[in-house]
């Protein structure tokens, strides 16, 4: 099985971090501006992007600490199965996000785009925490030209 | 064994993004401002950040299609037998850089870092052929605070 990892570290709070990975408000500063459903292990959260997107069922929350999300449903096909993971960790002056996306079925083109567009979402919640200014979609940067 | 998978589409041509990646006038517009030693298979690049950094063996060049570095020396210790390598695919209106650091013994927070900063200079690779504004060190942009 193959896994996308990242790591980044913001001066913010654990607690100002396990916030904007749990709710809906949160999830929408960084990610995409459209989401639905962010609440307690065994929520169904829905994630779009033009109207298409991805749900993740929630499947473990320590606060401050975990957030682990099961992909749920038909799309997209490479996700099926797999699996992300946020560990936050205090160090002297920051706290750092652990970022996970495992259980890929194959090393593609399409996991490497994910990679790419994970580490640009991560830094998109770096900004949203310490500068107000994430870039959620329809903002985010774009790494290609399709 | 572990890797890192980083995907990006530059508008630009696979003669330039190549260009950008085998000589150190080219790779100084977005990796390090301080690179020496670029050239044909068996040249060994010297990377510099503050001073110190890693050096690769280039291992393989097809000229506009594919670009093979060994890790060589002794730092970071964690890139021992590691290997990079770039391959450029011209789609319609962009050419794919489809990036890999392999080989990697454990999935570590370095590792994970390494795969958040890739993402970073990636970008700035697409910027400086884009733009001509990329971001090499010093001028990266920062995924922590250390």
């Amino acid at each position: 099985m193959n896994a996308i990892n990242h790591r980044v570290g913001i001066k913010a709070s654990p607690e100002k971090i396990y916030q904007a990975l749990t709710t809906d408000a949160g999830l929408s500063t960084w990610w995409t501006n459209d989401i639905t459903g962010a609440g307690d292990v065994g929520s169904i959260i829905e994630f779009r992007f033009n109207g298409g997107g991805p749900d993740f069922l929630v499947t473990e929350l320590s606060p401050n600490k975990t957030v682990r999300w099961q992909h749920h449903g038909n799309m997209p096909e490479a996700w099926i199965g797999t699996e992300i993971l946020f560990q936050l960790q205090v160090e002297d002056k920051q706290t750092f996000v652990r970022f996970s996306h495992s259980n890929w079925q194959e090393t593609s083109d399409f996991m490497a785009h994910c990679s790419t567009k994970w580490a640009v979402f991560l830094l998109s919640l770096k900004d949203a925490l310490e500068t107000d200014h994430g870039r959620p979609f329809p903002d985010d940067i774009s790494i290609d030209h399709n």
